[in-house]
């Protein structure tokens, strides 16, 4: 599976298409700039149709310089005899400018079809089968139906573990990959799914002044208030390509970059958004898609944190614990050490929630202070990742951790980071300036802490403009298990504008996400 | 389920969209001369942002007159701020022309997914979940993934009788039905797959003729290179709405129109879109698919044609006899009396596959010539569904549509029908211009005739052009168990240019889809 750095799987036309290479026809390009989140061109309608053409087709176009696969539109009036319209996603991957030539070719029928209706029917895939699927992926030669298709076979029928290795091999395959040339490389992963829970920003630093290469991928948000790296953009630039990432991590050991950039399992990218409309995340693809982004990096040892708990993404031990067995088994056949932790993901993870409020946690932690929850947490995590890569011994990870932040040195080795990701280094945490329209919840009876919603919580920060607006969130001023009384402040939302700060709390209207306890739960009669 | 003509469904806002009605913005609608196979409208990127808008996010769009969901395109060129940018689609869905204003509003998550979901897990869908997934359906809040997703989760988990019936009688609902007033109503159906199979030209005059009303709907070709709509089209008009169809049928008792005008089981149409690609058509989806077209005009008996055998839908009598069972116990339970027949459906029925030559067939059978197959094959469906009717007695189907064919009635009846649908009722055979340029293919060795290949046939039958050029198609020469000798010809292709021809003649080459009987059917050493 290796491949050199930077290398990339090239389009390619199939045999197939040749046959059909007669029936095509040229046109010159007139770009459009529109983002469509896919390949769009526009041909005129009845040229098009002369061609065999309709709306809705797929079709190769090609240009001196490159092909591509484009779903097409039509118009009769806007699109002239001999024109072609182009949308950016098409113009940018063409190359094309105005005027470009541009042949649109006939697409056979994917050959993934046939492929997905196998696994529809409950058979295994081979994994000539799995890289014919994430080729024709990569060629946007599958539709969203497609896919969603292949998808929803794989959550209803499940994946061998030879069918899951071979899909990561295969999405490892379709993108590029950091070759770093030193060792030991450790890395992290977090299935989500709990507000706050920026680990990765202190665990980063603590593994690298540890001596030990981590060269840490993460993500946007999604659904969230932010994912890692709309956190860690407050401080630094967090778009890198695979070589300014190489660079960086040569000479701090460490990274906090986002993987976006990156073109790393670039398959795994397009899967996301056919999975993330439908919340649907078999286990499979989740397994393959994660350890995908670990193997593009080089990952030897890798700690998987799995919060479960009321709210989180998996519900119980039991489930986790699978889930954990099935990281360790295919992890080891791919050539990476994994050790699981599962964490309690009930709660939100820190006091803020939204880029800039947790920057501020997580300053705060590696200053000394912060929440005590995101320290250990953070603590625990890096603890078994120095003992995972044998840089301690069993049972003293946490404390070596501990010392790492405790002594400055964790600090220290985070303003290099930032300061290679072209960031402030001497920013501290009442520097990150918090949106100034606050408004501030407060608790409308006595009692003690019951739950924190992580979702409702999420949705506020989210109504509140995070994580586009980095300095927007939720501030919490509680924690589980703490004794309040009536009129004492809960939380603060936190929002650029008047009218944003509005809509928050108007989304907040018939939302408990604070819970008291209590006794009787509801009173039928 | 009982409708008033001509209703249909309209989309409502449901309350949780209400909520979100705040976070919205007005802008002047540009109208953009595009049909995208899908309602698309174009923001202003950085105003769409500031509305936490992004791209293939689907919006409600609302003007004074109408509203409905759109998948939204982003621009920072084209579309100014205040601008929203309608495709021909959405514009004429809204009744927006250049300056109405267009209210931009959040759309929720739709309620169906939570359903589809329920039914990847196995679990049996209600009424209720059932009527929400097609209600949305209608309103455009589901992507194809998402519907996909629900036709690949009914193909694995299959559906209850109950699951179906609801479905059917949901999917009449999102369309129009026809309100006859006269009994009894006829309607006759074939699951496809035979090229040249028009036999709907001569049992509908037949019926007719016989005193039955049979108002068919047919549909245009998808992959085949006719359809019976595309066939009829020929000869008469085929677009109409109910009230014209209604007329027709009171007038004649009889019509042959295009389907896909009328409206009918509009969420039939819909599900089409998705399942053709994937050629997914489980069979609950399947039987509701048709039944509720049948149930939208009122049909009481109704006559199902499954052909098998090689190369066919279906491809053994185990399997049809299954499909025919539910056919009769659904049928039955919504108020529907079916009788199915399983007819050979491994080679073309008739001679002329595409428009034209298909009509030259009918119009022959029905002047008292014609194939003998297509003729005899009519007349067994058309007596089955007498008997049915009761209008003749059991056994005796057969002889009495002979009668009314033999008899010249069938041919007038079928003239009247033609004259009330715009068309030439003095058309003989000959009158039907075939494209004139020809190629004829010869067999290459002496032999006997073992298979003609339905899909090859219809495959070079589009790729000369048909149906969209009419005259264009394949004309058979022989049929199966002929004996020939080298040089004799076999089929011909007629096509309306010589490019065309040339097309249709390289789509031939490394295809044989006349096959001569061989012994030795390969050698391997």
């Amino acid at each position: 599976m290796a491949k050199k750095e930077g290398s990339i799987a090239q389009s390619k036309l199939s045999p197939k298409d040749e046959v059909w290479k007669y029936k095509k026809y040229l046109c010159k390009a007139r770009c459009f700039d529109i983002t469509a989140g896919g390949k769009i061109a526009v041909l005129n309608e009845t040229e098009a149709h002369e061609n065999d053409l309709y709306t809705s087709h797929r079709v190769i176009l090609r240009t001196p310089k490159a092909q591509t696969v484009a779903i097409i539109d039509l118009s009769s009036d806007i699109v002239q005899r001999g024109e072609i319209v182009l949308f950016s996603e098409v113009a940018e991957e063409l190359g094309a400018t105005e005027g470009t030539p541009v042949e649109i070719l006939h697409m056979q029928r994917p050959a993934s079809i046939e492929f997905i209706k196998k696994k529809m029917d409950g058979r295994t895939l081979s994994k000539h089968e799995i890289d014919t699927i994430m080729r024709e992926l990569m060629e946007n030669r599958l539709s969203e139906a497609e896919l969603a298709s292949f998808i929803t076979s794989i959550y209803i029928r499940g994946m061998s573990d030879d069918e899951i290795v071979a899909l990561t091999e295969s999405v490892v395959a379709t993108g590029q990959t950091l070759q770093l040339g030193r060792h030991p490389i450790c890395d992290k992963h977090c299935i989500g799914g709990v507000a706050g829970n920026r680990t990765t920003m202190v665990i980063v630093p603590i593994v690298a002044a540890a001596g030990l290469y981590i060269p840490k991928t993460s993500s946007r948000s999604i659904t969230s208030a932010a994912g890692t790296a709309d956190t860690m953009e407050v401080l630094a630039d967090v778009s890198f390509n695979i070589s300014e990432m190489r660079e960086i991590v040569q000479k701090s050991k460490g990274c906090i970059v986002w993987g976006g950039a990156l073109r790393l399992a670039s398959a795994d990218d397009k899967l996301i958004k056919i999975r993330n409309p439908l919340s649907l995340d078999p286990k499979g693809v989740l397994l393959a898609s994660i350890l995908a982004k670990k193997k593009s990096v080089g990952a030897e040892n890798i700690i998987i944190d799995i919060p479960i708990g009321r709210g989180a993404k998996i519900q119980d031990q039991r489930e986790a614990g699978e889930l954990a067995r099935d990281f360790i088994n295919i992890g080891k056949r791919l050539g990476m050490k994994i050790e699981v932790l599962i964490t309690d993901g009930s709660e939100p993870v820190g006091r803020g929630i939204g880029p800039a409020l947790e920057c501020h946690d997580v300053l705060s932690v590696l200053s000394g202070g912060g929440p005590p929850d995101l320290r250990d947490k953070s603590c625990q995590l890096a603890g078994a990742l120095l003992e995972l890569s044998g840089k301690v011994k069993k049972g003293s990870g946490f404390q070596a951790a501990e010392k790492l932040l405790s002594s400055g040195k964790a600090l220290l080795k985070f303003r290099e980071i930032v300061e290679l990701q072209g960031g402030n280094r001497n920013l501290k945490p009442d520097d990150i300036p918090v949106a100034p329209h606050k408004h501030t919840v407060y608790a409308t009876e006595n009692g003690r802490i019951f739950h924190i919603d992580n979702k409702m919580i999420s949705k506020i920060a989210r109504a509140a403009g995070a994580p586009n607006d980095k300095a927007a969130g939720v501030l919490l001023l509680c924690e589980r298990g703490d004794r309040i009384n009536k009129g004492d402040p809960l939380f603060e939302i936190h929002a650029v504008s008047e009218s944003k700060l509005d809509f928050a709390i108007k989304a907040l209207e018939g939302w408990s996400p604070v819970e008291l306890r209590k006794v009787v739960l509801s009173s039928i009669n």
